[in-house]
């Protein structure tokens, strides 16, 4: 390879031609004509062009191994996902190789090149955190520069660029849904509790300000609570408040648990005085009493179907649909809540 | 290199002198005579020796990456042990990757041979998995084989080999003190559940069969019951098993919250007619009602005294014990129990 930061869009516009065609032209394609083939190949050649996406179809060169970067390995809502892919990655015939970044953003992006040294055939970021805030494009640069090399996956987080692939959750319309329901069966002193400012929790937050607003309430900062994400800190935080609520949305099943514990200390009936809602639906849902009432975000279909666009963007097989893929969540009545 | 296998073991057999000395010559000590220099450098030069474990202490080809192997990810203990590890290994400058290995001994050493071809400088295995049942020594060969070429750490696990460093923890004596206490007290009728047949596993078991025949009790078989990891499927295995017991104590704090959904179920009180003692300390512990007692391993401490020892081998300063660093483990009385 001449130069490290050759790509296939380089390619393409050395070749006069589309990225589809040099892609054609790597796989063996017969839809390419024999001219178009030879001057491909002669610039691929001239280049010393050989990213592992391409070898993967030629089935040269290739590791068969996806780098996964996660921020907190420890979240459950994280661990999960992992595990999922871990799991379909393994019955594609896939290593994955698994990078813990942090939340920092140049930890973000040195992690990020630290998996590109590792020869890995695809990148998987598992949570909204490398989405960033939207406030500014900047924050995801590296992800669009690390897709030059390698197709790149976000799970439950949109960013845009070539050969970027992102799956979103459906969170501001499940979190609206189950606000307009708490509200409708009377609960006027709504909170919504979040530990986080990515991509997701502001879909979330959207969702709650949207529904109470719908209601004629328009206050909405003085319903959201930032916390740290312990169920401890988030029982202390509530008691030391002091405020006057009945319903709890919160961001992640930790915090709903730490709800649930505040109700416990504060003497409050849940779900009688106090609804909760929890999010995720991760294994602690089951471990707290009253079982929790949690958003389910579908975590091992989202994986499954982001390892299954993996596949086809790496053996360049149907079509891909380039733009983000929504998924809706469900929600899960257990006995922390009675709206359904 | 001449030959991918030739090791440091090789390079102190050609040269006639001990493994330290070799590594004293590769990091430019000076406690090694001119002659002895020589003869060892001839060697490393003529075979082309260069692996990252000395690469590491001449600041030569070496990634500063560590591999880590974890069976299944999405559990709690482990999941909290990789998070300690990789922000230990953050802080001493070392990136780390992680493979999801799975429990089955030929997935263990491809993910094994997997890593190697990363050009990690050290491997962490993290789970008495990885050690075995202790039947055989063929179960743990694929570890002496990796530590042929860097140095290997175990958490929670003793595998004997030369370059294996292990870190139990002291399993059976906690769960015998554990034990003893709620038979001094006067249980009579108590139970041993796990989910696993792994080198922790039997520790935890033997220690509780000690406890449990020091106070005359022999049928020790009937008092163990081997479960799923699933909170539900431990409450339903208790509830169909229709046994008397008092006393539960669980491998880990999933199982333990199994137990107490079955107290709830079968209309138990805890800890008044059963008690119930978790394992691990994890997070779970503070989500149920009530809250579980359960024995900490001391999961941080045990992974940053791993990374220690890992930079003293990569950077052959200071002694290293070989042999295995046992770790005593403390119980934490919550409200499942009352017994301190």
């Amino acid at each position: 390879m001449k130069k490290d930061t050759i790509n296939i869009y380089d390619i393409a516009e050395m070749a006069g031609v589309s990225i589809a065609t040099v892609s054609r032209v790597m796989n063996g394609s017969e839809k390419v004509s024999e001219k178009t083939r030879r001057k491909v190949m002669e610039i691929i050649e001239r280049e010393g062009f050989t990213p592992n996406v391409f070898a993967q179809g030629l089935g040269l060169n290739t590791m068969h191994t996806v780098g996964i970067l996660v921020p907190d390995i420890a979240d459950l809502y994280m661990s999960a996902a992992v595990a999922w892919l871990e799991e379909s990655l393994s019955e594609k015939g896939y290593e994955c190789i698994l990078s813990c970044s942090g939340f920092a953003p140049e930890e973000k992006q040195k992690h990020t090149e630290m998996l590109l040294t590792k020869h890995v055939d695809a990148l998987i970021y598992v949570g909204s955190t490398y989405a960033g805030s939207g406030r500014s494009e900047d924050e995801t640069e590296y992800i669009r520069k690390a897709a030059k090399q390698i197709p790149v996956f976000i799970i439950n987080g949109y960013v845009k660029g070539d050969n970027v692939y992102s799956s979103v959750n459906e969170d501001e319309e499940a979190v609206y849904e189950v606000t307009l329901k708490l509200l409708e069966k009377g609960r006027r002193k709504p909170v919504f509790i979040t530990d986080s400012g990515s991509y997701s929790a502001l879909q979330k937050k959207r969702g709650f300000e949207r529904a109470v607003k719908s209601r004629g309430m328009d206050r909405t900062e003085e319903m959201e609570i930032h916390v740290a994400n312990s169920i401890y800190a988030v029982r202390d935080t509530l008691l030391a408040a002091g405020k006057e609520i009945d319903a709890v949305i919160a961001t992640n099943d930790t915090i709903a648990v730490g709800a649930v514990k505040y109700a416990k200390a504060a003497g409050k009936r849940v779900p009688e005085e106090l609804e909760i809602v929890g999010y995720n639906n991760s294994d602690i849902v089951m471990a707290v009493e009253p079982e929790l009432s949690s958003i389910d975000n579908k975590t091992e279909q989202v994986c499954r179907d982001t390892v299954e666009r993996m596949i086809k963007v790496l053996e360049n097989s149907g079509n891909i649909d380039n733009s983000k893929v929504s998924v809706s969540c469900r929600f899960v009545e257990r006995n922390t809540t009675h709206i359904n």
